[in-house]
């Protein structure tokens, strides 16, 4: 890979600053800053990482234009946002290809499905009666559908991927190893003492654009569909039980978890860990910080954190309460004596 | 699917309500309130999906006897419970058939394995030496048990499940997609600076009735057995470490963990998130609302909530007093001020 | 199996104290306390479990010297660490073997990749090509390691374990089943109103002797790698982001979540359910209990609770805090009552 020093400011409409650029004008890499050597490219974002500058071997960087450039033997790159100018070299020239070539022999087919043209499976891979598998899809081994799901053009699903009956994907989605689509919810009615299933009959559409991460699991409706909506983002290991809708462009981290039923807003962020309880009701551009138990609907955007759920602002001022409770015990131990004291004044003073 | 009016009262024990039955006196589908089309059959349980009854286009509905019935055109069914009326319709009329035939060519059974009649088991899936599959046993696509596990009859092991080797199931247990049975357990001992592992020898041992959620984790005992009891529930990405043991009729909501040799009892219920620390013992009719962290014994049945757990009363007593601190302190500084007040007037008075 | 008083005793360096050894002179095997029938052996280290020792039907048992040796009809073996010794038995003679036999014809090993001597592949594995596999590993059914993936000697991966391109597993490494090694990590930018994939360039590097339980999900780096260091055992369904770097000899317990780029240091110990935000950094030797939330760096060595997490010390003093808000609330209400009293007597007797 040899990258000119030209292309990548004509790419990313960058001011080139320097006197010495890379000996050969060339860029052969790419790495952070605290890892990259002689020849490659890096950024600096985050102030936090301005401490590896002074010693970074990278040839060239992104950084933003008020950056005082102490060292000339760097060329840098004047952006905006180098984060994002450092991504889009990323994307147009170290993106990988995830090679899969045609239908493996060892993947089945079931006569009654469809699979678009310039689709790959690999190997194991089952396709069940009724799927409708779309153009440039990538399925990778060992993925198994169930009858009569779909999936849209330009999709990928990784290996070990469970996809049950009935379930609908839509184009460009990204499926990572592990995830589970179209699990039964967990719904049951108590008879006699013992739980009876209330068999799932319900489904799961993953709307366009959608990417959920690794070992995700998002139950069937128990009727209708379970829904995650146009763009919108699922980090690793996230519960959605049955029948929630999470709306467009919104984004989950690692580990939250959906109750049965709830409903999601577009253009949300949820940090990890996170915990909705059922049947409530999220509005759109809702921000909620790690950790935090939402048991009740939000109706208005903004910011939240906490267990039951606050707006930051005064969750932080609680926190700080909490903090000072030792500082409150002790005054009051102090206003006791002094009260005390006064009333035993006032008694003598009194008497006298 | 044509339903009758009539049997749909008949099997549900319910009182026919309306001048105005749907025209063909059939119903076609079943649907939630909101997304009911004509012809299809509804129920109304919780209040807060009220709202959605003057608009729906069911024809026909399960309603508790007290419901106030306003419109004209919808054929109302009475009954004491309707979300259960409604769930018994669906188990008689509408429950999936989960298709399955026979053992699939490329599965694979080692010739000391047992394979019970009527049993299917899919592509790929391996059933390893010493294995005793029951009778009517559905095992999907590259679905792997390893040596001497035992699958009683009419069990149901959907795609991508993993059984580590000496695993016992017991009968019309169902495991869901991406969940994993026996892996070993967490137990090392530190020695010259590194742990060194201790071999986990014990199994999991899942009675009859079990239900298990995907991507959920059963790790094997250490020695001896992690069991859980018959018909008891388990939601997606729960853990539950080595030699725990979960008694019957328990309910345990997604992510929810419980640590080593950790007991629990008969008929509990727990929310989601929720940590349980090793060696301790939950007695039985416990209820623990989400992400409650139990770290002692729980002795006396009844509902619990918080980190560290309390009885729910008082951990909302607890949450009402964080709630008013801001006012706590504000009371404090008024208090020492009226003090300082009275102080100086006592001074002043005794100087006099 | 039949082992011998002395054997055991020679292996554990124990004292045999019993008047009255298992009548054959022999183990036939080993128990939990509570379990272990006539002829078995058995160990006591928590105080907890002495409840079963007037009860236990074992033969045998490993108990420190300071035990009361109250029964005549149990061999006692004397050791500083009665479940160490026990586990050391378990390691000798009752470790469990996992056979797999050569490489499955059913598995594919791509023409560019090498498979080391003594290696063994079970069904339906996938070994992409440039993969490089060491000598005597052993992986599981249906696992599919894609392109240029290593694996050192000695290795183990279950069944159903994904590994993803570029990844890199050391030696005696452990994997179980379900686990995703090299996921894209969780990062987009926003354009016009819409998430864009940041390509997920980097690879994850699992370092010897490392031990991953089940449905673990790690990421693969945005850019470099993410590792996890020689000797650190990682529980089930950890959540492991990009870039995030885990020290040496490190125990990390179930549903635990490291956001991107979090630094961990050697020897940290952490309990299940933490959550580690991004972009941190937390020194070596650190212990951090159950549930916290750990949102800032950790500097010092210590043990921490609580979210935000604070020193265990301090976070318990806070609990009691918490705990006393009651009392606290009721002495201020007293406090106001009684200054209020002060203050009519003050200003009557000044009225005077």
């Amino acid at each position: 890979m040899k990258l000119s020093i030209a292309d990548i400011a004509s790419l990313t409409n960058a001011k080139i600053i320097g006197d010495d650029p890379p000996k050969a004008g060339f860029i052969t890499g790419i790495a952070k800053i605290e890892e990259a050597k002689e020849g490659e490219l890096t950024f600096l974002y985050l102030p936090r990482y301005e401490k590896y500058f002074p010693s970074t071997k990278a040839s060239a960087i992104f950084v933003k234009p008020a950056f005082k450039k102490t060292r000339k033997d760097i060329t840098y790159f004047e952006v905006p946002d180098p984060n994002k100018s450092f991504f889009k070299i990323i994307s147009a020239y170290f993106a990988p290809k995830f090679p899969l070539d045609g239908i493996d022999a060892t993947s089945f087919v079931h006569p009654s499905a469809t699979v678009g043209e310039n689709t790959s499976l690999g190997k194991n891979v089952v396709i069940s009666a009724g799927c409708k598998i779309g153009k440039n899809v990538k399925i990778f081994h060992n993925t198994v559908l169930l009858e009569n799901v779909e999936v849209g053009n330009d999709s990928m699903l990784f290996q070990n991927v469970s996809v049950r009956e009935e379930c609908k994907i839509g184009k460009r989605v990204i499926i990572h190893c592990g995830t589970v689509i179209g699990s039964d919810g967990f719904g049951y009615t108590m008879e006699n003492g013992a739980y009876v299933k209330i068999p799932q009959i319900g489904n799961v559409i993953l709307e366009d654009d959608v990417e959920l991460g690794s070992n995700v699991s998002v139950d069937r409706a128990a009727i209708g569909s379970t829904i995650i909506k146009r763009g919108t983002k699922i980090d690793n290991l996230v519960q959605i039980a049955h029948n929630v809708v999470i709306g467009e462009h919104t984004a989950v981290s690692g580990q939250t978890g959906f109750s049965g039923s709830a409903k999601v807003g577009d253009y949300c962020v949820f940090g990890g860990q996170i915990g909705v309880a059922g049947h409530i009701e999220i509005t759109d551009n809702v921000m909620i910080a790690a950790q935090s138990g939402v048991s009740k609907s939000v109706t208005k955007p903004g910011t939240y954190f906490g267990a039951p759920l606050k707006e930051i602002k005064e969750a932080f001022r609680q926190e700080a309460h909490i903090r000072n409770l030792e500082d409150y015990a002790k005054r009051i131990k102090e206003l006791e004596n002094k009260v005390a004291e006064l009333s035993e004044q006032i008694k003598n003073s009194l008497e006298q």
